[in-house]
């Protein structure tokens, strides 16, 4: 049986402006992958009135309404209190919610106040969702042909309690479970995937491929609905073989992190070091590379060379080189790669120069075209590329990414 | 009169969780700022029959109308179609907007196909918004004591639209004029913000003083109604000049961008230039600063040392102090800051060494614990920053600001 699910979101704080209703993206992406449909969002201040209403509306579109926020004595759970109404429901003492919040208080060495109290009313009959991320449970029940589950709406908490405890409620109301794993993919667009994957995903049915378009790259998503998990897999698997054979090096990996991600783990596996010479890209490579905890074992430094000065003064490109062909060229780009693996001691070092807007450079350079430089051992590639006329941030998120999978071809194989 | 508005998001990638709601985020806060209630917003996906299902619901609990998405051939006109028969409306032929498309192919050297003509169909009698960001006119009418606006929906061309047509639109909807003045500050928290101005908030009603938490900064924005705008400014001056005086050098400005917004116009005034030397941000600085358009006539180069052996080598940290005091000590800071200086040619260097997480040091130093340099001549300021024990991600985040921020006093003769 087919369901469809409809998200509510409580919050006077959206209704403001204040914060986006990412909590509606995450539950909404996960319902995907459960095969759920969702036909409508809605967003209601703090007013028990009209949650009412909101509530009412959807519980005639939808068999799940899945309730973010308005949880918690400093909205005075009002989410419970409405939903309550709405399908009939009294609020009774849950004895071990109210432990929970006598131990949390007493591991914080503070008072519980009788207010917290409030916190372990919840409707007769619901199945409790233990809050191990934040204070308020969450609740889950059906009733008139209604699942309805309450979430906290702080986003973290709101993943947890999504993740480990609605989806296995979920996943308990359609019969067998669903699986799912992600091809991720750089370089090549969501159309031109789509393009090349359009004959396997119309021959497919169980399996189902869909492609998913991240600023990060395209993502291939294989979800299997099985008696098992172990079914699902191997459901899974040979239509993962099929999509890696199809996109052959522009898959980085299944189930993967981001392409930084995935050169770390490389490096690691490898005991290399890196290091970056960075011009239009700012910093930025370095910056994604330490971003990564642990990145210190491996990344060594890096080098942002804005002006000719510096390029030649610490990373000593020559400076009639850099007369001869512009700081925007591959000879440029390979001097500053080797500069760099010298300077800093570095196993690998990547490098960029190009132009990242908003004008050409003094040579008559295009914005968008970037060269980026590899050099290993006494080696060094240096490779071509045009992000094209596009915004400033794009270009330089697409160069340092650019980079980023450049040193991945290196570390498999693929220069 | 007051006005009550409901935002309707048209998008099935919405309700996939591909992207957030942002769209609405942004509207919220503008109609907040010129005090227009918002009761609901709610997402709807590409289908016809729920768009109308929506807006019926919607013109029931408001009486301004803005919707996101849904225009332009992708979609076929979607919401365009869906607003015209809710509100009875014929779609007629619009031959400036017509003119427009036209031009715009011609500019792109690309032929005009029929369909792009479908977006030149308009209903009768509407305010056509003249879209300069992307090719998609939006519209606005009253119909039935309703105010109806339609906006494209990507985030960039929304923003613009909303800023630049939908809100002089909405202005002309109230008596006078509403006008406001955002103070921004740095290094201050919304509560003790709200704290300090508790009783000059509670003693205004025209204009109003409200706070608000950005990642960047608590923000306060005066907001006042008048007849003219040069009455509402007026009217903002003096309330102005208190928040100023309440806050003192924690406001880095008033109707500014960024902190390395700010530093960057301070550095240009000045004729400055400034290079950093990184640890534990990383890069993070010289990003930020690089990402604005123009950085490169004032940004030298950066250098990120990850470890001893490039603050040794390229920074010119004497070896022996390392040992003494370890990377993440003040001394080491200031040898950071005056190499950078000196590697890079630079007026101002600025440095960061801490520990991001998600480990202590070796030598015990705690998590949050940042030194900060900032050189100049042959003088060097360094502060110890406690981000305290939080995610590397924010510590890395609120260090790099923290020393933008150094820069800024710096320049503003407030070190």
């Amino acid at each position: 049986m087919s369901h469809t699910a409809e998200l509510i979101a409580v919050g006077t704080e959206l209704l403001l402006g204040n914060i986006a209703n990412t909590d509606a993206q995450m539950i909404s992406e996960g319902l995907s992958q459960l095969g759920i449909n969702v036909y409508y969002h809605t967003v209601v201040g703090d007013n028990p009135e009209r949650v009412r209403q909101a509530v009412d509306i959807a519980r005639h579109r939808a068999d799940i309404l899945i309730t973010t926020g308005g949880l918690g004595p400093t909205c005075d759970d009002l989410t419970k209190v409405a939903i309550a109404q709405a399908f009939g429901k009294e609020l009774v003492y849950h004895e071990p919610s109210a432990q929970r919040i006598r131990d949390r208080f007493a591991a914080m060495e503070r008072p519980v106040t009788e207010n917290n109290f409030q916190q372990a009313m919840l409707p007769e009959g619901c199945t409790v969702l233990d809050n191990d991320w934040g204070t308020a449970p969450g609740v889950a029940f059906e009733a008139e042909s209604t699942h309805v589950i309450m979430l906290p709406g702080p986003p973290k908490e709101c993943e947890m309690m999504f993740r480990h405890r609605a989806v296995p409620y979920l996943k308990a109301l359609s019969d067998g479970v669903i699986a799912s794993r992600t091809v991720k993919t750089f370089g090549i667009g969501e159309s031109a995937a789509e393009a090349l994957l359009r004959d396997l995903m119309n021959s497919l049915q169980n399996p189902t491929l869909a492609p998913y378009a991240k600023p990060t790259g395209t993502e291939l998503r294989i979800t299997a609905h099985a008696q098992t998990e172990a079914e699902a897999f191997a459901l899974i698997a040979p239509v993962e073989a099929q999509v890696k054979e199809i996109l052959g090096d522009k898959v980085i990996g299944v189930d993967v992190g981001s392409l930084e991600e995935v050169c770390y783990a490389l490096l690691k596996e490898k005991g290399l070091t890196v290091g970056t010479a960075e011009s239009c890209t700012g910093g930025l490579i370095a910056k994604l590379i330490t971003d990564l905890p642990g990145s210190s074992a491996l990344f060594r430094g890096g080098i942002v060379s804005y002006t000719n000065e510096v390029k030649a003064g610490v990373l000593g490109v020559p400076q009639d080189m850099l007369d001869q062909y512009g700081a925007v060229s591959p000879q440029v780009a390979e001097a500053m790669a080797r500069g760099a693996k010298a300077a800093l001691g570095c196993d690998i070092a990547l490098s960029t120069t190009g132009v990242a807007g908003p004008d050409p450079d003094d040579r008559g350079n295009p914005i968008g075209l970037v060269y980026l430089g590899l050099a290993y051992q006494d080696q060094c590639y240096v490779t071509e590329f045009h992000a094209g006329k596009v915004a400033r941030e794009r270009i330089r998120r697409q160069s340092a990414q650019t980079a980023l999978d450049l040193l991945r071809r290196y570390l498999t194989g693929l220069l």
